[in-house]
């Protein structure tokens, strides 16, 4: 049974705050089996990669085969159904009309002291992309991760994916070639993040990692930070739909059970002005499950950790949103747009009633990779920024020197850093001088 | 004494290789006592705090004295002198220019399709600034922190900075009213970014933590990141000058020094097109450590990790800056805004020999906190939108799903995401029927 929470009820604060908190996965810790893999590839290089491959993924590879080659990517392209590749295709387009829309701006002035400021955008040279294999191989997650870098205008873009036992799903490969990835290796887990932060015999280091993955590819992550840089660790999935008593409950039920048959550990809350249509919410969801698919993963994730919260009204249910910051939030209200306008922390929001969040995972544009765990109260979706730096520039005149220098200087001697006051008196010297 | 290459030589490849991935720090492992550190906090709030003040800052506290009064805070402001205050208005100021025009817009528009999609930029609510103590306490920082946080918006800002025995230095507090800090705590190390995670019974949580700090500092933001969001963990600074023959020696010896006293693992390159030239500035650098103040730390940078590289040519200087990627990159040559342009991995650069780097430092405008150790390839330094996040916005017109909800229901099946597509279908389904 999902928890049912009424805001007029009393002790409604510490339940809430209980389902805050709630803590829906445990990470195995794998660190030192992670230090020790990274250690090994770094070391040995193309041997260690292969050695492991044929370990974990029973495929023996060889350096010569550790990337699929054109010839086997355009044969496992062509066994794609031509309604899935119309679709993809799609989807890749919307997705790259969207992230267009991203491409921050360079600025350059100058200002009324004579300084000269501004700054330029420009790609990372590399990067690499990690693609999960088995169930959570997701083609959509392809398009999501590699067009925005694409886009941002990353020269060289590869991608690591396990296939085990030599399996590997088309519709990735596919989904690679559309979005203009240079190259696919045959290999995952920690392993493969070593291989692309260090680079090896074979494949050539790069610049920043994207892409999901287990507890080990999430821990060699965070051990290459720094080395190269990495998107966020992304943890089980979310949605929070706010609907008001005027919607389908069979919809709302689905949207609830889209999110929860992603994983046991997925989290589906709806927040509602109308405790019947709550109650009507929750029946939906019990009749539903009973012919899904996936009903042993969404049943267990609706189980432990779904929530149905009655509120007075739609204010006090934005409140409550901002404080769970959910991943995925959907509005299904008369007015939907005031609503969204009270929002503030929240990955992606999905405004009335005919945008399920599913539209947004694959076809909408914006991307599907989204901060998890109330991270959204300071971190944003994947974007066409996190493949672009941003140098700062910055040119005086002399004129500017002799205008803001002394400052500096006195700046600089409060900091008891003398050769950063000097750096400026020279210049100053020489210009009062000449 | 520095190295000495020429692009020329035999080995130069393998000598500059060398010099790029030296380890110029080694940080002490301090993982295991942050970890208790952090649980300790968590585990006893104030008193924990209170506690390790003492011990470790000679300091008794009490929960009505971790933070600074508004009158103490007065107090302290009072005793700077006008000179250093001026200089410190000037410099907010001009930082304060410089970050406004790094705010983001929001976007909005409506495709063919009848979607409407778009983003939304928000602050993070709250945010809390580290500043060191001792000798590495900048009021040049504080400002550098702070005042992108209140440009983006953020509503709560708090500061916490170590005052062992009580010193505090006052123009770190007047740059935290200048910046509109809202409270100062005069706690340091872990257990403060603990609090500041966690928050205690006197201090409440924020959601973003930046600032610099010492190893156990810089540990413990990576523990309690994801729970916060937070900025760069910076390594050593570094400069890279390229200069041709027509300077003033002198100029870039301070230049090259003004980094150097930052730290004994600071590093000053200096890459040059004429080797007299570089020749003449490494005397001159011998020259001024003879009488700079902080010639201990200044020389031992220098002789530990100073370089002067000559190169053919400056298109040559421009690729091996590339493969550096320098925190600080000063171009001092004829057409300085031509090799500007060249450059594609450098956190700031300073354009032109009238713009001294320590310009940058203080009162130029574009932020001082970069990212050190190569990490230009793939991040920025810090600006407004470290305290802003995305939130992604889509809205499907009935119309919209009908052209684009088959693609989505067709990839979620391939995906064997059931509740996906029946989501989409559900809604398709009336469409038809109506």
């Amino acid at each position: 049974m999902p928890v049912f929470l009424d805001s007029r009820d009393d002790g409604f604060e510490a339940a809430f705050s209980t389902l805050l908190s709630a803590k829906r996965e445990d990470a195995p810790d794998v660190d030192d089996a992670v230090a020790a893999i990274i250690a090994d590839v770094r070391a040995r290089g193309d041997a260690a990669l292969i050695e492991m491959t044929e370990r974990w993924d029973r495929l023996r590879l060889t350096p010569g085969t550790l990337a699929f080659t054109p010839e086997e990517i355009e044969a496992e392209c062509a066994r794609v159904a031509p309604a899935d590749r119309a679709a993809l295709e799609l989807a890749a387009e919307r997705i790259r009309a969207y992230h267009m829309r991203q491409m921050p701006a360079d600025a350059q002035w100058t200002d009324e002291a004579g300084a000269t400021l501004g700054w330029r955008w420009t790609p990372v040279a590399a990067a690499g992309l990690y693609v999960p294999g088995g169930l959570a191989s997701y083609p959509s997650s392809v398009l999501m991760n590699a067009i925005p870098a694409r886009v941002a205008g990353v020269e060289r873009l590869v991608i690591c994916a396990p296939t085990p036992d030599g399996t590997v799903n088309p519709l990735v490969l596919l989904a690679a070639r559309l979005a203009g990835v240079e190259t696919v290796y045959r290999i995952g887990g920690a392993q493969a993040i070593a291989a692309l932060a260090y680079g090896t015999e074979t494949i050539r280091p790069v610049d920043k990692i994207t892409g999901p993955g287990n507890a080990y590819v999430a821990a060699a992550k965070r051990r290459v930070f720094g080395k190269v840089g990495i998107d966020m660790i992304a943890g089980p999935s979310e949605i929070l739909v706010i609907a008001d008593g005027d919607n389908d409950p069979d919809w709302i039920a689905l949207d609830l059970l889209s999110q929860a048959e992603h994983d046991e550990s997925a989290q589906s809350i709806l927040i509602t002005d109308d405790a019947g249509f709550g109650r009507a919410v929750a029946s939906a969801v019990e009749a539903r499950l009973a012919t899904l698919e996936r009903r042993t993963i969404a049943g267990a994730s609706w189980r432990d950790f779904g929530a149905v919260i009655t509120v007075r009204d739609l204010a006090e249910a934005a409140e409550l949103s901002d404080r769970i910051a959910p991943e995925h939030l959907e509005l299904c209200v008369a007015d939907a747009d005031a609503l969204a306008a009270r929002i503030r922390h929240a990955g992606a929001i999905f405004v009335g009633a005919w945008t399920p969040e599913a539209i947004g995972d694959y076809v909408g544009g914006p991307n599907h990779v989204l901060p998890t765990a109330r991270s959204a109260r300071f971190s944003s979706g994947l974007s066409v920024m996190d493949f672009l730096k941003r140098t700062t520039m910055a040119r005086m005149s002399p004129e500017a020197l002799r205008a803001i220098g002394p400052a500096a200087e006195r700046l600089a001697q409060s900091e008891s850093l003398g050769a950063h006051g000097l750096s400026v008196r020279a210049r100053l010297d020489r210009l009062n001088a000449g």
